[in-house]
């Protein structure tokens, strides 16, 4: 497909200098081109793709990017960054030293805020519009594309809530396509639901009475008719309300169909939207999936097993729980927050509540962890998937600050296990009555074994294990570490430190430490979080109360934002590949 | 006053053993027995007093302990507190050793759960709902109590998004009294006071547009009206949303009229409500008041200046900007979350947002520190109050976890002032185009000069300062544990050690600590916040990095949470006392 339109629009003002009429063929354009290059280059897909049509009306009607436009989470902003400027880039997506999936301020002039996790655009929007309001601004728009899933977490209630004793010139667009990542979920979904099929005198109510004017609902795919209500929108002053309906996946049939698999579907046929199969036959299963089938396993047992998930019953692969003891497991939306207090009250109740978090979202509920979780020392299971370096999904996902963040609060035990045999073991020994709430947090993507399912058995809380002895140096690792430092120590050709898989950041095996101080004269420790205030700073608190003077080195995450990338090259910036250890092993002996 | 019926009063039962015609003057002991004790030995006044009649009719119409009680915020939970067997230790109320100031699970099985931070009870108290359905107790009654300013922070709404789609027996008790600590705001504030005045039909819309059945608004001081309801409510399954109005501080005529005064007023006259005024001449400010007049003294020249508080404008003393400055300072009401991502869009328009956030509840807010401001550098002031031991509020607002769980964010700088002057010129550096988020934390109460209105002075970031020079230890001191180190070495008998104020946790000053560790033998860090992955643990790395071998002794709160008591009680406890430094140093010359 040649893209007649497409390919001389560099930017807005190209497509604002054509007629209306010629919008549609500039949607089909922009549909055709996000299709062929997600199809061999991976992403996001659905959500773009519901937003063609919206995207391209509001670049036409609004005079980005002094109009300010905020895109919410951003899996929808494909269209937006390619009508902004980075069509040629586009193949780039989510790459190293690539454009990044998200829209990113440092990026492009159009992106207004950087997003990535939901709901936090009504907040950044209306801060935008209030400061243009100071500025003498009056003439500008400010626009916040938030989707249904999105709108019902607390802190666009939050936003909503503040911008309606406002006279701000705010306008949150609802795309309402009734799904996030999985189906959307809550009695707000189902209110806008109704909203949807017409009762919008009444239904429009819950808006308009948080002082929005509420306006729709409109058809999200018919330009036109977006066009006119924007216009209709600019005349009115303070904050606006539009509910659009869109389909996710619009256009091509196959995401139409599946939307929660073509929210991110890997590599497809652009023609026809069949997903090319690889053969995974051989391959180990995906951490979450030991997590999510494990669970099952164990609640078919342990009667006062709960499963919780924040809006992430496939991507935390909970939805095995969901469909097995659909009594015991809730999606309870994008709603930390809830889903941790939520977990805790059952907690109260003699149930052992698995929250099944994504590391980087349990950031999201971190004073209830604190507050109602460990200072209650109630029995919450929080397995944080996705710890550590995530890939594509770049510095607003990265799993990286857990150990850090969690490592300060009392009562907590945290677990990172290097293979799946210790993550099933950990979530058995997990649901054993152990009157502490326990994070378990395990990488993104696949194990290490192809026969997980070894029957369970206890883990010591707190206690690690010697992989191997060794000469002079001792390797501490945590987590997927452990692997990496396996590979690293194959590869040297000289002498070997011995190698203890610590296993748990919190307590520390600290007999275990005791020894290894004594034998050993310097420590190595490597972690896939965040150096400052981590596992290795554990480490070293350890060892000033302990009076131990060895040399430690701490491997792990710098202190700096780790963009998008595939985890090895992102390994390799963090300088915790296998080869960066193998060479800071190398070193330390030599500089022995 | 006897307390007639009071004194007979030991549980709840024996309450429900009265003709319900007695309650009136259980209520009416059951108030002014309150104001007794709070009048002589402080607390919080007026939520409890606002709630008497509501707690009375609560425990009489209820089984609790076997129904679920939540108290959310639990200011509001002292008359809850006496009618549940503490009446006779109620005196010992927020003392080391006594009651808690907050429902505590283990200080009762009438507490069901522990609050503190406000909002959590739906979520909580769903949580136990549906875990009494699982457990086959449909027979048992879960009850969430919460204030019209708590309703409006994004947990609660959460909670009932969730709660509306779910069959629990779930009663939620909006406790309407217009106020939380300071006016309620928002746009759901102004909705819930046209239902106050009786637009009842259409405005109950809004809850039961999230499928609770709405009930009132009833008055909260009409014990038979109550009674009458609860036995309504008592048959209808599901979620159940009771609006009652309150007046706070009811009963007393001054609490009443001044109810942001006597939220916590205090000592004062039991009979009349009179403060007892002590005299201030010759104290120093409060940090809180430093911070707010000093920011208006900015502001009046720095047009680009922002304030934000999240329901604290009395409390953080943001009030003073509000008052100045009314279009450039703003109350968000009980919305953490917003109020940053909120700051971080008006820093996106050029201008320096200062917000106003206690220590503790910045925990609320963590993921939009990390993911909306530090990500994007953008230019966010987080002004950081009751950081370290705040006292009697005890374990759930102590502020000693800020440095550990900001100090693993890249691109954040982190001070901690040790007076008034230092705070203030960091006040005046954060205005000057930092292009950086910073984190200025400073202790609930007193400094520690009453000039503190000196020239603003610009200081270098990232810079420490030698106090005094000594012989073989350096102590480094951080925040308000400055003071306690020069006192300490003050008191020292025998020989000295030197002693810096490094002001900033991060970045850490590399060329001082290079100078200090050439130059002595023994490292002491003092901080009033955890050890694990704080200060002293910086330093640790430090010289970890830099393999110094010193003996590096960290002094800071341990890995346990910290009760209820006096500051100076708290820090004998974490072993961080004048007194406690003194032996600690006293000790390592004894030992060198």
């Amino acid at each position: 497909m040649a893209y007649k339109h497409l390919n001389n629009i560099n930017s807005p003002e190209d497509l604002r200098k054509l007629p209306e009429a010629g919008l549609k063929e500039v949607a089909a354009e922009l549909r055709q081109f996000i299709i062929n290059i997600v199809a061999t280059k991976e992403g996001h897909l659905g959500a773009s793709l519901g937003v063609v049509e919206l995207t391209v009306a509001l670049h036409y009607a609004y005079h980005t990017p002094q109009d300010l436009l905020t895109w919410d989470v951003g899996h929808q902003a494909y269209g937006h960054k390619i009508l902004t400027g980075r069509r040629d880039i586009f193949e780039t997506n989510r790459r190293l030293n690539g454009i990044s999936g998200f829209p990113k301020r440092e990026e492009s002039e159009y992106d207004s805020f950087g997003v990535g996790h939901s709901s936090t655009a009504i907040s950044a929007t209306l801060g935008m519009a209030i400061a243009s309001s100071l500025n003498g601004q009056e003439e500008k728009h400010h626009i916040a594309v938030v989707g249904d899933a999105s709108i019902a977490s607390g802190m666009a209630f939050e936003g909503l809530n503040h911008a309606g004793v406002t006279n701000a010139n705010l306008l949150v667009i609802l795309n309402d396509n009734a799904i996030g990542i999985d189906p959307s979920v809550g009695a707000l979904k189902e209110y806008l639901t109704k909203a949807r099929v017409g009762y919008k005198p009444r239904q429009s109510n819950i808006i308009e009475a948080l002082n929005f004017k509420y306006f729709g609902p409109v058809d999200g795919h018919d330009i036109p008719g977006l066009l006119k209500v924007f216009e209709e929108l600019k005349q009115i002053k303070g904050p606006k309300f539009l509910h659009v309906i869109t389909t996710k996946g619009k256009g091509l049939k196959k995401a139409e169909e599946d939307q929660v698999k073509y929210h991110a579907p890997g590599k497809f046929k652009p023609d026809t939207g069949e997903l090319l199969s690889y053969d995974t036959t051989g391959l180990p299963l995906k951490f979450q999936d030991v997590f999510g089938l494990s669970l099952v396993e164990l609640a078919s047992k342990n009667k006062k097993i709960i499963g919780v998930t924040p809006a992430m019953p496939t991507g935390s692969s909970l939805k095995f729980m969901m469909q097995a003891f659909p009594d015991r497991a809730f999606d309870v939306g994008i709603a930390e927050q809830h889903a941790v207090t939520f977990s805790a009250g059952m907690a109260t109740q003699g149930f052992t509540v698995f929250c099944a978090i994504y590391s980087t979202f349990l950031q999201r509920a971190y004073d209830q962890v604190i507050h109602d979780v460990a200072l209650q020392k109630l029995p919450v299971v929080f397995c944080l998937d996705r710890a550590g370096l995530v890939g594509e999904d770049g510095a607003t996902h990265h799993g990286v600050f857990d150990l850090a963040y969690l490592r300060c609060i009392p009562n907590m035990i945290i677990a990172a296990p290097a293979n799946e045999k210790d993550l099933r073991d950990l979530l058995f020994t997990a649901q054993l009555e152990l009157q502490l709430p326990i994070a378990i947090r395990y990488p993104r993507g696949r194990g290490t074994t192809v026969n997980w399912e070894a029957p369970f058995e206890k883990i010591e809380i707190g206690k690690g294990k010697c992989l191997r002895k060794g000469n002079k140096i001792a390797v501490l690792s945590v987590g997927n570490m452990t692997t990496n430092v396996k590979k690293a120590i194959k590869k040297l050709n000289t002498e070997k430190p011995a190698h203890y898989d610590m296993l748990f950041v919190k307590p520390l095996d600290e007999v275990l430490l005791d020894q290894i101080f004594k034998e050993y004269e310097i420590i190595l420790t490597v972690e896939d979080g965040v150096i400052a205030g981590g596992f290795g700073s554990a480490v070293l608190e350890f060892a000033a109360k302990n009076d131990y003077k060895q040399k430690i080195k701490v491997l792990g995450i710098p202190d700096e934002f780790i963009e998008q990338g595939n985890v090895g090259e992102l390994q390799e910036i963090a300088k915790i590949s296998v080869e960066n250890i193998r060479e800071e092993i190398a070193s330390l002996f030599l500089n022995f």
